[in-house]
């Protein structure tokens, strides 16, 4: 039972990991911040936090766990807030999709009380935000990655670990830059291409002519390209490294199908279309893919 | 009605126009010629031709309309078969899936038959090949593509349009090169990048752990990469010019992407990914997308 939770940012992901924990009667009260006070103020009535904090000092002072569920590029400000109000057993946890930067700036801004903090990802999401899209089951069968360091107490960990755990979430445990280059890999980089693509179809002047004849295979490669900009914008400002390196390799496998392609050189072309094959059947079961043909 | 429709390549594709022509009662008889006589036997035993010629000369000889439904790989060695054996009123038209490099064989090999060559596209398909996997309905609501050029005869484009809409498609007239750039950005590249991110991926000897984490939105971007390699080498190889020219756009798309994260800048990243979503949404219309956020 969690005594007092903490939640920074009650929207998506901290309003429903509140939900399911008062669900499961694993938390006694939970205390809320938002900046805007109208979205404390629809947490309070929807029943997700039981009270609205005036300022993040106010909301962290005597919580057991305080979650720092804001967007990647306020992480930093609102762990310097934070560090100001909390106890030396308060344990810290974030939501943030890319970890090594918020871990440097938790260690540099926590400073003694860094062994209570504990990086995480909820690996889950819907297209809406806010605290009206919170739903007690959003981390139900939904991977939550915790990357802690060396210095992070186990204790800490072994309690979001529950946490997350009693939300009904699969924890999985990572380094810190594993995590953010498996998420770089098969998150970050896929969207940066899918936002790549239709950003330079939408800079053509026949662009409604050309999407008319995209079918369903570019449907569901472009689904991505839909997600909301402000979130992946700081997502790629604050995974540099690892997107960076990504985006190096995946130059240079577009350089060799490009030259396969000017030699005529269907070998290679063969080659690198059944690996890729055989690696995504591997992942993916999908008897059933239909359409694959070229549409 | 036609009176005799000889289809090279009794697979799915031909397949599928023979029974769903069949079906309309809109054929007296289709003649078939496969280059196994496994496949000629299926086909005739499925009632998908009432007869397997023993070669290409044979299968159009006093045809009304011949369809070439071969890899685009054997098109041009099919093509000089056929030309041998029509008549200057038998009507070619084919199934491949870039018409650049067809239309430019078809004129050279057919002389002056080439008024009578309708280059076409079907934009269908599914992950099964083969006659077993033919069906009447597969051109339902699907796309066809017509390129004409300035020499093909207006009669014999009429009946082509008429044979693909009685199989219940809608049938589009485009440019050959505008074909060709349309499909290139909204098939084949798609196909390309995706192929290319699975097998960078295979290539790291952590894949199966990175693949672990893959969730819904990697799974619908990478579908693609479950295409049949040999399609996708024969498409590469022939769209060859198109697919160039996107590449090297989409190359400088990436540049753009990569430099704005090396800067931390943040405002262009906004401004592609902002309009890459605007493109998308107005093309398809999903308000349940569901786990946009990073999945």
């Amino acid at each position: 039972m969690i005594n007092r939770l903490a939640i920074i940012g009650v929207g998506l992901i901290g309003g429903s990991l509140s939900l399911a924990l008062k669900q499961a009667n694993a938390v006694h009260e939970v205390v809320g911040y938002s900046r805007s006070e109208d979205v404390r103020q629809q947490a309070l009535s929807l029943g997700i936090i039981d009270r609205a904090a005036g300022s993040i000092g106010e909301a962290v002072k005597d919580a057991d766990i305080v979650l720092l569920a804001v967007p990647m590029a306020a992480m930093s400000a609102v762990l310097v807030e934070v560090a100001d109000h909390i106890s030396p057993q308060t344990i810290v946890t974030d939501a943030g999709s890319a970890k090594a930067q918020v871990v440097e700036a938790a260690r540099v801004v926590l400073g003694d009380n860094f062994s209570q903090f504990v990086p995480g990802h909820p690996i889950a999401g819907t297209e809406k935000s806010g605290p009206s899209a919170a739903f007690a089951t959003l981390y139900q069968d939904h991977r939550v990655v915790l990357t802690p360091v060396e210095q992070t107490s186990p204790d800490a960990l072994a309690s979001v670990r529950v946490m997350w755990e009693t939300a009904g979430a699969e924890v999985f445990i990572m380094d810190t830059e594993q995590h953010d280059v498996v998420l770089a890999a098969t998150s970050h980089l896929p969207h940066i291409l899918a936002f790549n693509l239709v950003a330079m179809l939408a800079q053509r002047d026949d662009c409604d002519e050309v999407l008319r004849y995209a079918a369903g295979g570019f449907r569901d490669f472009s689904r991505i390209a839909s997600s909301d900009p402000t979130m992946w914008r700081d997502i790629c400002l604050t995974n540099k490294d690892a997107i960076l390196d990504l985006l190096e390799q995946y130059h240079q496998g577009l350089n060799q199908i490009e030259q396969a392609i000017k030699d005529q050189d269907g070998e290679t072309l063969m080659m690198l279309f059944e690996s890729a094959k055989q690696a995504r059947n591997s992942r993916f079961n999908e008897p059933n893919l239909k359409d694959n043909s070229e549409i």
